[in-house]
């Protein structure tokens, strides 16, 4: 069927959307692709549907070529199955909940682990019916605190989230190879330049979650990526390499000294090269111990925890939870400190810690000979040579600071630079969790129980529309891949002859027929009106009737070059049909 | 890509969920299509999703093919424009409502008149815009009272709602004919029996809203049809033929009785019948005055309200009420009786009411020159004789008598009978409603505006694969007509044999390669099993590969009817193939 601009619900703007700031969103408001109905939502007009189900028909195939098998939950969900796993409370002002007319609780499903995890333990029981893999392609709800950019960040939006379960990590790990290979194949489709990017530490397991980052300017993710490889990583998830172990035998000891005044990194350091002592200092050399206090999920106590950094280097909260996912962590209030008396502010060093028995976990570059300025535990005094593994040991280590541009790759090779993206895929071993909370067992061929494993995996399926738009642009519009492109061909009719009507209508039915989408500008606009909105509306293939037709030329313009090139009238069917073929 | 029943995400039950009534709702839990996962909110297992994605290819393709553009709007929508239209205050309890994390209201769609009106408003402005047709396929929510029947009535389910924009009535009368004729090829192709009724009595003009109803004995709404004609209607628009006038002249005075002791029309008739009277009564001969107060939208102020009808018969709130539309009703409260102490309950008869400017609307059958027997609005008191048009002149007829079996039919062919049905889709030409609320006007040719006039249209899709499951079954399990069938081919390995394997294998690649949709049944099971399940799960050809193999034939058999041929292994592929484009 021919789309004719006559009557397409569409009107094309010639100003930006005063909330835009990105360039998928300026975009595809401009150009008739969605609409904003409320903070985070929008609606999807003819042109952005037919992107949306394109985007949706690759994920589709790609999900159902790895075997997995689509189901749909619905949106609303009652709270049970959320309160089992604490999410109810977890998720915080992020879920949107709500009552029915008896007052029973619902939430908008943000993700599905749970309702998943339990319509498998329904249906399946034997060791026999696994490994399965599910997915689904479904609106979701999230209550973001700042809805932005269009699209790129709503509180409704379309997701493909799948979840795999198998009777052991090896299983697993299989599915969990299924689902990035598939991922590749369908970023690779959708045309997007994107990255892989380690999201966690490796605590769990050294591929145990890994992003899948669109890159782009205007990304919200940072992350770091080598000079010198291809790694790449969330900032959360970079190792710090350790340096080598130093002798203890030729460390001078420890001295305290009186630092009065030096609150703060830099006034100690300069204190100290202003002190007649036989050597300089940096920042490097001084270890600053920061106190924080966590609790464990569940629990109703806090404990308190020493983190030892470099201290020419900030503490990165973020990564510093990451690091003690899924305990909780908070800084220290005045009360705390009124509490625990050993706590000298600004002047914490290793001993009070170890003496009043506080964890105190150290950045990986403190190792064993490695020697220290840090606070002596008391006001306005600190120690000069603390020795790592001479003079303290600390209860292990922790990814907490910072990461800089220019620290050494984990790899080993390059340096690292940082980088910003934006989240397009997410795949994650889950582990037991959520078996553990529902109980999800297969009856092994022992008859004995087999906790199931799981993985989870997504895809921001309207998320990828924007994205593929803020890579495929220029100033005059968008400029779609022609996988998702809306239309295969837009054909023009520039100029108000009969012969111009009729043959663009005779071309526009036999490539229709042939089975390419044809978008025809049928419309009384002038052909400069024509141009521009093709440009913006950004179909990669526009075929312009005009004057040449006189001569039996048709002139096929290539969105993205400019690139025109004029085709004989008898050839341009085949032309067109191989075009966009190609 | 073959569907192999050993992977395939399935249990089937043997036994009928302990809550479901209706076969659909059985069959569809037992064959594994659908699971409950809260009151009214069902998932999709793989086989409904195939079956659901058929239904709403087939909507698409019909909505596409009348010229109608599909849009997507959120479900999640802010509260202000269901304020515009007190849609927020009038839906009540059937809505599901919210605050975001900053206390805004929002409410899940149940439909999307509003933002359908306010789109258009934002995209057109002038005449030559006009008209245009829009539709979605979305997920709705309704907070039913009384959820039931599983994906027949949820409250969460899956619908095409589509909106007509009319620059005139004509326009709208033409936008509403499409989706007629588009909704009888629609459910022709989904293989559904069902009726064309209308669904209101016309005082918006005849053809103004009709529904779709399936014909099951297990559906919730009751209409009527004729026995001599193709007339059908809901319950509410059934309009009563009047019967002619009769002269005046020759009526007796009218004359009050003393009657004490009847409070009933059963009571005053016998107390009638014994009296000394010249002629013998029955309940038709009375008239029954029924006191209501209504309200308009908006208003503050109850209005009183008499109801006069046959004695005979009961007023039917819910057609009283359409009569009314869009006015509230509700029955008097001994305060009211109180406040108007000229009527005297039981006893309250025209008389009162017009001297008290009380509006009398009465039943088409009480026309001039007709006699009745009614209340002398004085206690223990009738008045007999009291003639239509002689003795007190009604302001109006209404229909709010109750229709019973056996009436005669309006169109003056046959008489009623009742039945029952499933609404799957309703047409509804909403005029200028909406478009006023919103301002929604178009420039006009002279430069002055057009008042926008609307039609809203919608076809439950998820309700109909519940519909289509309630006409295609038999004891065994569901039969699927082919349109809507999981699959084309249910093929059915019955041996063990290595030869048996292959060659189902084989057989199975071969369809798959020329396009047939196939279900391959390669469990370990005994042949009993599958023939059972394939049986439940009712695709329409079974083609069982057994001990025939061996003779080289292949057994195909009609899910229907029962009838099984053998099909030699040369003929099997085209055989196939021709039976399921059949």
């Amino acid at each position: 069927m021919i789309t004719r601009m006559s009557s397409l619900f569409l009107r094309t703007l010639r100003e930006d959307p005063a909330d835009a700031e990105v360039p998928s969103h300026k975009l595809l408001v401009r150009a008739g692709y969605v609409r904003r109905v409320a903070p985070g939502g929008y609606s999807w007009l003819p042109l952005g549907m037919r992107v949306l189900r394109k985007v949706e028909a690759i994920v589709r195939e790609e999900m159902d070529a790895m075997g997995a098998q689509e189901i749909q939950f619905p949106a609303l969900l009652p709270r049970e199955p959320y309160e089992a796993t604490n999410r109810w409370t977890e998720y915080g002002p992020n879920l949107f909940r709500l009552k029915d007319r008896k007052g029973a609780d619902y939430l908008l499903g943000p993700t599905h682990e749970e309702l998943f995890t339990l319509t498998v333990k329904g249906e399946y029981s034997s060791y026999k019916d696994y490994p399965v893999i599910l997915y689904q392609i479904q609106t979701k709800y999230r209550d973001e605190a700042r809805p932005r950019a269009g699209i790129l960040r709503g509180r409704e939006f379309v997701m493909k989230d799948s979840y795999s379960f198998d009777l052991d990590d090896e299983g697993l790990a299989g599915s969990y190879q299924l689902h990035r290979d598939a991922y590749i194949k369908t970023f690779d489709r959708l045309g997007l330049e994107y990255v892989i990017v380690k999201a966690t530490s490796g605590a769990m397991g050294g591929s145990a979650s890994e992003e899948f980052l669109a890159v782009a300017a205007s990304g919200e993710d940072t992350y770091v990526r080598s000079t010198g490889s291809d790694y790449a990583a969330n900032v959360e998830a970079v190792v710090t390499p350790a340096p080598p172990e130093q002798s203890i035998e030729d460390k001078p000891e420890a001295q305290v000294h009186h630092t009065p005044n030096t609150p703060t990194i830099e006034t100690l350091v300069d204190f100290l090269n202003n002190a007649e002592l036989d050597r300089k200092f940096t920042a490097a050399d001084t270890l600053k111990n920061v106190l924080v206090k966590t609790r464990q999920p569940g629990a109703k106590d806090w404990t308190l925890l020493g983190v030892g950094v470099p201290g020419d280097r900030e503490v990165d909260m973020k990564r510093l939870e990451a690091s003690l996912e899924p305990a909780e962590v908070a800084l220290l209030e005045d009360k705390d400190f009124a509490a625990n008396p050993f706590l000298v502010k600004g002047y914490i060093g290793p001993g009070a810690l170890a003496a009043n028995g506080v964890r105190y976990l150290v950045d990986p570059r403190i190792v064993r000979g490695t020697a220290w300025v840090t606070g002596a535990d008391k006001a306005d005094h600190h120690v000069v040579d603390l020795v790592c593994g001479r003079d303290f040991t600390p209860d292990g280590t922790i990814e907490a600071a910072e990461v800089r541009e220019g620290d050494p790759a984990p790899d080993g090779k390059g340096t690292l630079v940082a980088a910003r993206g934006i989240e397009i895929g997410h795949i994650f071993q889950l582990g037991r969790k959520y078996a553990d909370a529902f109980g999800l067992d297969a009856l092994g061929p022992d008859s004995k129980p087999i906790r199931i494993t799981m993985g989870s995996y997504g895809i921001g399926v309207s998320r990828a529309v924007a994205v593929v738009a803020e890579q495929y642009h220029d100033d005059k519009g968008l400029i779609w891949p022609r996988n998702v492109s809306p239309f295969d061909l837009h054909i023009v009719m520039a100029g108000k002859d009969d012969s111009i009507r009729e043959y663009a209508e005779k071309l526009a039915g036999e490539l229709d027929e042939a089975g390419v989408t044809v978008l025809l500008d049928d419309r009384k606009a002038s052909p400069g009106v024509k141009f521009a909105d093709a440009e913006l509306i950004g179909v990669p293939t526009i075929v312009v009737i005009g004057r040449g037709l006189a001569n039996g030329l048709v002139e096929v313009k290539d969105r993205k070059s400019g690139e025109r090139v004029e085709v004989p009238v008898a050839e341009v069917v085949e032309h067109l049909k191989a075009l966009v073929r190609s």
